[in-house]
């Protein structure tokens, strides 16, 4: 009978036991607290968005999943159309447009859940993941000091959740590589092409960039001369490197950017200018980050971002310029749990578990119990009718700490014996002083 | 431009601006805390699940969604079969399939999230909403006194989160109604029908129960005799109505949890016996409850469940007793935010603002708006180039109650301006003294 069903997840979506489930809600709590300081404000779109809207933004009709009844008899056609979200970034220009005359600009938003995307399934590729994402949008302008605040927060999250791991923030600024390109003569359709081979620097290596440089077709000095300027950290190096006003737009920006974190007094060991750093995505316009992790690079990005000119002008005829990062939790923490950055703890989800050794000691052990929960104590009892040695097997599978009996002498005497289950140490407590032994 | 896209979101499927995200959250973390301290520990399973596992435990095809990419060129197989999950009650059976070796039974666990249905839209209904559960699930028996946790739990949630409200926790055990409905004659076939009319007593009254009991052709002493029964709430009072084994049974069983939670010490203005509890639901088959707001019985029950006897023979093979509850909390929060039971708070996000008066003071007010988040402060710094009356008006939209203005002379004098936003006073605080002054 129970071979008649495959009960596997379906592939590309995720399952979440206890000890994972622990801390992947450790993680957002902790990413949502360092959020809301920085004065981001949550808000939750739903999970499924007008199919027009998403194709409208950009997404690819290869990767979204709409839904669709199994059985759509009735004709309903409200059902119709609707896709779920790929990301948090349509869902926000979707929200900025429905409520902009309520919202009080810059809007500093956050937004933490599922995503899904309808890609091949292969190992660590996930068709359902979390993502955490801020964004400050800006009506018309943003100032440029904003984008300073993503590495300190970046910063101040990696600090929190892998305080053993170096790792650092990677900082650069798009119209710098723009003016760079512009000049060693890349015409400006063909930057996109130039930003994608650069982007994979730090992956495959300056000979073959080199290589696919010339494959490109791009100036041959660009390989000679131009290669050494990706070397460079500090802007005091590469300043006069072009002087085209878009190269000399970038280098101001990225100079306030830096000088704005020096001044928050975030340690210059978490973050450092990389020219290579170049982001895929097409909207960016501005600064960009990647994070990294110093022994774990292979991992790629940890966390990535950028400013871009325009969030939602297709919905709303409105200019508004942002700067957003997002950290793609589901992932990172299953990457990380593979490579052992982060483990997986063995903590008992009890703090205290009760045992009746007669079913007659039941009803005080259920008493205490709950005055216990009353001090926020985890307590459970153990309620099945099995031989004494059964229930304390089930203490041990579940790794509680503290057990405590009660027979009938205890009940007689109004104590409780008390095992420590690591030492296998017993002890007769007065019932009124379980809370304090706890405490202790 | 803006005119080509529908902006609004599809119909059924809710968003949370942050003041019912903050609720929302409030009462997420309130409900799981309170889980966990009872011994439950949280898994969250996969949105999507596959269809085949769904349709065999009993889901509604008109009323699941199933994915499908918007194009599909490629032929993925691994797409096909995908379906959202419409409760978390198969996601756990099958769950407890995939794990049954590794999980220790009795197997406790909560899931809080989003579950899908694809109804007809209609006010009040949503075709995506979060669900709260609790399960507890035995390997082939579970004791009876594991029932009685369901209504302390219920009591102790709803008292955190609505303080100010009556409410009362029904109890009672389909096996009295099965017992009761053999009596009068009424054939196992046609119990079903005979609860769900039972289920409407409540809402419709007794006579229009009465009338439906003999348009169903039921045994018209079940309105004369039996109409008396449904009044008691003592068991004492009911004992000896029916001597039938499955009656006997019931009484006794719902005579141990009433015992089990009197013992526990929860008082008992927030429970009691009602005879016409039924549940709709086909898979109860002992205790059930449902939960009531005194003061808004036309909500209908804001917390519901029992116990039943199979929770995944289907999948596993294995008889596995289970009883649990579920808050189905989109629905219920939007109800009482609507029937302003709940009130929507206006605090800001924000514990402080600091303003810059000239952008000279922009660095300092990041340096201090940086130490102040190490003490865990909300903190934001105003950025946009704007006369220093937008500024406030920047601090009056978003309510926030203290602000900072740095201008030359406080930047010079190493001086905050503070004033409050409330009583408009205005107090130079030393730099170093503004965290002592937010405390205070």
């Amino acid at each position: 009978m129970t071979k008649k069903f495959n009960v596997s997840t379906p592939s590309g979506f995720p399952e979440f036991s206890p000890k994972e489930e622990r801390i992947r809600q450790f993680w957002i709590k902790t990413i949502a607290e360092t959020f809301e300081k920085y004065g981001f404000q949550p808000i939750t779109t739903p999970l499924v968005e007008r199919e027009e809207n998403l194709i409208g933004k950009g997404g690819n009709p290869k990767e979204i999943y709409a839904l669709k009844r199994i059985l759509d008899e009735d004709g309903d056609k409200s059902h119709s159309g609707n896709t779920l979200r790929f990301d948090h970034t349509v869902p926000l220009a979707l929200y900025v447009a429905r409520h902009r005359n309520e919202l009080t600009f810059p809007f500093k938003r956050y937004a933490i859940g599922p995503v899904f995307r309808g890609e091949r399934a292969q190992k660590g590729r996930f068709r359902q993941f979390d993502q955490c994402d801020i964004d400050i949008i800006g009506m018309e302008n943003l100032s440029i000091a904003n984008d300073a605040l993503m590495p300190a927060i970046i910063i101040e999250i990696f600090q929190k959740l892998l305080p053993n791991n170096d790792f650092v923030v990677r900082i650069n600024n798009r119209k710098i590589l723009k003016g760079f390109a512009l000049n060693f003569g890349i015409p400006e359709d063909e930057i996109k092409a130039f930003l994608d081979i650069l982007d994979d620097l730090h992956k495959v290596g300056e000979d073959e960039v080199k290589k696919r440089f010339i494959d490109a077709g791009f100036n041959k000095e660009l390989c000679t001369k131009g290669m050494g300027f990706f070397k460079f950290t500090e802007l005091s190096e590469i300043q006069s490197f072009c002087d085209n006003e878009v190269f000399q737009e970038g280098i101001k920006e990225l100079e306030t950017v830096i000088q704005t974190i020096e001044e928050m007094g975030v340690s210059d060991k978490n973050y450092t200018i990389d020219l290579t750093i170049a982001r895929g995505l097409d909207y960016y316009t501005g600064t960009v980050y990647e994070t990294n992790l110093i022994e774990n690079i292979e991992l790629g990005s940890i966390c990535s971002g950028g400013r871009y000119e325009d969030l939602a002008s297709v919905f709303t005829g409105k200019t508004m310029p942002g700067v957003g990062i997002s950290i793609g939790l589901t992932r990172l923490l299953s990457q990380l749990i593979e490579a052992n950055v982060v483990q997986l703890k063995n903590d008992s989800h009890l703090d205290f578990l009760f045992i009746p050794a007669d079913e007659i000691a039941t009803p005080r052990c259920m008493k205490l119990a709950q005055q216990l929960r009353t001090t926020g104590t985890k307590v459970d009892v153990y309620l099945e009718k099995k031989k004494l040695g059964k229930k304390f097997d089930y203490a041990d599978k579940i790794g509680v700490r503290y057990v405590g009996v009660i027979g009938e002498n205890e009940l007689k005497d109004r104590v409780v014996q008390i095992k420590n289950m690591e030492t296998g140490e017993k002890e007769d407590v007065k019932e009124s002083e379980v809370v304090n032994f706890l405490k202790s």
